[in-house]
C-alpha cells in the first residue's frame, strides 16, 4: 500500500527548515509495509494545496497532511481538503469548548478565530490533540484514507501514537517486511550495479536500492509478503545471490560503517591500530574514533604532514630512505606504517601518503596518487591508489581505502 | 518569479534522509528574489515523476530536478523529463568520451551503462559536472526553464555555481544585488539572533538570513535595488551596524571557513601550528589541512588517544603530571599544547582533551567537557568548554572551538 505526505506551511519552504515530521511518519508507515512514494511541501496557498491533495488522493491509498491547522487565515489545510473532496465543513461547538478549556489551562486568552479550529470536514472523525489546540481529522476517501495532523512535532507524534496508529493498522492488509542491508567498499557504483543488476532486476519483490557515497556503497533489499516467514525466505533467496557476487567487498550486513566494522575486528582479535597520516592530515584517525569505545582499538597516531615530521617518526636511517624514495612512494608508506605500529606499541600501523592536490602533482605522481601501507607482525602490505575528484574527495577516498585495506589485512591474517 | 524543486530517488524517501540540496537551492533562488512555492521528493518511479514534472512546468517558471542522473536503470530523471516534454533524447558520443576520460583518469573501467549519462534531451544544453560523471542539462520550457542537476551535494553546488547561476540571473528581471557575508564563531544561534535582530528586523531590504552549523554561524545580508550604487549604500548601512554588534566574533567577511582564515593569519605571520588531539582523534588536523597549501601553516601533530601516547608525547616528568591531574584537565591541555609545538618545531601548539562520550563522563568531567590549549612563545592559553549534543557534535564543536581559540590567540599576540 502506498502513502503520500504533504507538509503545509510557507515557513517550511525557507532555506533553514527541514520537514522532520515526514521522516517520523515514513518510519512508522514502513514498519507496517506501507511505502511512501511521494512527499512534498506546499506553502500557505489554498489553490496549490487543493490541487496537490486532489492528485494525492487520486493515486495513493494513504494521504497524510501535516500543519496548517492553526486559527489564522493562512492556515489553509482544512479548507483545501474540503474543497478537494467537494464537501462542506460544520462548526462543532463542543470541540470549541475543548479548545477553550485547553487555552485556559495554558493561561492564554482565546481569540475568536480559534473557532476555525472547530470546523469539522463532513464525513471526518476528530483526532484529539493532547499537546496543543489544533485537533486533527481522519477521513475516508474513495481509495483509502486522508488525515490532517498538526505541524508541531510533539503534537504530531503524540497524536499519531494515541489516535492514528491503531486506525491505520486496522485498514492495512496483513503484510510482513523483511530486509537485507549490505555495505560495500572498494568498487564504484556502476561497476557494482553491472555486477548485481542481473540478479535484482529479475525480482520486483524484494525492492532493491543502491546508494553510493565516496568509496562506500549501500545495497538495500526489502521483501514484503503475507507472513514474516515467506518474506524472510524471499529476501534470503535474493540476498544470497547478491552476497555471492559481492563476496568480501561486503564489509557490513547490519549497517555498521567501515570504521566500526574494522574496530570490531580488531577488538575480536585483541589488537590495536595506530596511524601515520600525511595528505589526510587526521581524517583516518577521526574516522577510527567516530564510534564510541574507540579506545579499545585505536591507540593514536602521527600527523606527519611535513617531511621533517616523517623523518622524525621513522628515525635517522629510514629518514634517509624516505628522502631517497620520495615522500609519495611505496617505501615511504611501508616505513611510516611500520614506525606508527612500533612507536605506539600497537599491533597494526596504517599509513597514508599522497598528493591530495590541487597542486603538487608530478608526471610520476599526479594529483590523486596515494600510497597506503598496513604493517603488522604478518609483514607490510602496500598499495598504490589513483583517486578521482577534488582535494576533499581524494582525502575522503584515501581514508576510506585505508580502512578497507586494514580490513582485508585483518581478514586474511593468520593466527 | 516562482520555482519548484523536485528531488528524485527512492533513497530520499527513507526515514533517514533529508533533502539538503533544496535548502541550498532555495537560499540561492531567494537571493535573486525567486520564491520556491513547492518542493517534493519522488522515488525512482518514471510515471509518477513524469506527472510531477508536467504539473511543475505548467505552473512555475523555474523547475529544478536533483538526482536520478546516474548510469543505472533506476536513474529515471532524463527519461521522465523527455517524456513530460514529449521530446526525444540523443546519444552524444563526445560527452561519453568525457565520461570515459574521467573514468580512465580514475583508473577505473567504465561500464557500458554509463552511456545513459551521455543522452541529451532534445533542445537541452549540457551543464558540465567537474565533481562527478553525471552531466546536468538545461532546458527552455514554455513558461521558463527546467534543469537537471546531480544529487550529490558537492556535485550539485559546484555545478550550480559554475554553470547555473549566470544562466539564471540572465533570465531574471534586472535588479542590482549587493551582499554582505559574515561568518561567526564562538556563540550560539539564538544568542546571535537576539544580538542582531533589533537591527535587521528594522529592514525588509536587505534580506537577512542566519544559517547555523555546529559552532559556525553565517549571516547573509542581501540588498536589492535598481542600481549597484544604491544597493551598496543600503547593505553598507546595515552591515556596519551588524559588524559593530558582532565585533571580533566575526572571523570571515569573504566566506572563508575558519580553518582557512586561521591558516591565512599564520602565513601572514610566518608561523606554523602543530596539534595534539585526544578525543577528536584527528578532526582538528583534518580541518587544518582541508584547504590547499596547508603545508604553509600546518607541520603535523600527534593523536594522543591513549594515556600512553599522551605520556610519550610530553616525556617522563610531565607524564607524571598528567597522571596526577588527570587526562581531562587544564594542566594536561597545557602540557600537550606545549609539547606539540616543541616536538614538531612549530611556533604554535594546539591541544584538545575531553570526554566525547557517550561513556566516560564523571561528576567532575561530565560528557561534553573539553579542555583546549594553545601554546606559543607568548605563553599558554587554556580554556574549559562544556559542549552539548552527541559524540559527533561534541567532537565537531571541540575542533571548531580549538580553531577559534587559536584565531583569538593570533589576534592578540604581540610582535
Amino acid at each position: 500500500m502506498n502513502a503520500e505526505i504533504i507538509a503545509v506551511g510557507s515557513e517550511m519552504l525557507t532555506p533553514q527548515r527541514v520537514d522532520t515530521n515526514s521522516l517520523y511518519l515514513t518510519d512508522q508507515l514502513n514498519a507496517y509495509g506501507v511505502e511512501v512514494v511521494f512527499k512534498c511541501i506546499v506553502g500557505d496557498d489554498r489553490t496549490l494545496l487543493t490541487d496537490t491533495i486532489r492528485l494525492a488522493i487520486s493515486r495513493s491509498e494513504i494521504v497524510i497532511l501535516t500543519g496548517g491547522l492553526g486559527p489564522t487565515e493562512d492556515d489553509v489545510t482544512r479548507d483545501a481538503v474540503a474543497q478537494a473532496l467537494g464537501v462542506q465543513q460544520t462548526y462543532q461547538p463542543e470541540v470549541f469548548e475543548n479548545i477553550v478549556a485547553m487555552f485556559s489551562r495554558l493561561g492564554r486568552k482565546i481569540a475568536d478565530n480559534n473557532k476555525r479550529q472547530a470546523m469539522l470536514i463532513d464525513g471526518a472523525e476528530w483526532l484529539e490533540n493532547t499537546r496543543g489546540t489544533a485537533p486533527g481529522q481522519w477521513l475516508r476517501t474513495k481509495h483509502g484514507v486522508l488525515m490532517l495532523l498538526p505541524g508541531p512535532p510533539k503534537e504530531l507524534t503524540t497524536m499519531y501514537e494515541r489516535e492514528v496508529r491503531d486506525r491505520l493498522v486496522a485498514m492495512l492488509p496483513k503484510q510482513a517486511l523483511r530486509t537485507r542491508w549490505y555495505r560495500v567498499a572498494g568498487m564504484g557504483e556502476s561497476d557494482l550495479d553491472q555486477l548485481i543488476a542481473p540478479v535484482y532486476t529479475r525480482y520486483s519483490n524484494p525492492v532493491t536500492t543502491v546508494l553510493a557515497k565516496a568509496g562506500d556503497i549501500e545495497v538495500h533489499l526489502r521483501a514484503r509478503l503475507e507472513t514474516p516467514e515467506a518474506a524472510e525466505i524471499l529476501v534470503e533467496e535474493v540476498g544470497l545471490q547478491v552476497e555471492a557476487l559481492l563476496g568480501d567487498r561486503i564489509y557490513s550486513r547490519n549497517g555498521d560503517p567501515l570504521d566500526r566494522t574494522v574496530g570490531g575486528m580488531l577488538v575480536a582479535r585483541g589488537q590495536m591500530v595506530a596511524v601515520a597520516e600525511s595528505c589526510t592530515g587526521g581524517l583516518l584517525g577521526a574516522r577510527l574514533t567516530e564510534a564510541p569505545g574507540a579506545s579499545d582499538w585505536f591507540s593514536g597516531g602521527y600527523l606527519v604532514y611535513s617531511l621533517e615530521m616523517k623523518k622524525a617518526l621513522v628515525g635517522e636511517a629510514d629518514g634517509a630512505e624516505i628522502e631517497a624514495h620520495g615522500v609519495v612512494s611505496e617505501r615511504t608508506a611501508a616505513l611510516l606504517a611500520q614506525a606508527a605500529a612500533k612507536k605506539s606499541g600497537a599491533t597494526h600501523g596504517v599509513s597514508i601518503t599522497g598528493v591530495a592536490g590541487p597542486d603538487g602533482g608530478t608526471a610520476e605522481n599526479p594529483v590523486g596518487t596515494v600510497w597506503i601501507g598496513v604493517a603488522s607482525d604478518q609483514g607490510v602490505e602496500t598499495r598504490r591508489y589513483r583517486f578521482p575528484g577534488d582535494r576533499g574527495r581524494i582525502r575522503t577516498l584515501a581514508a576510506q581505502s585505508a580502512l578497507d585495506l586494514l580490513r582485508r589485512h585483518l581478514l586474511v591474517q593468520k593466527g
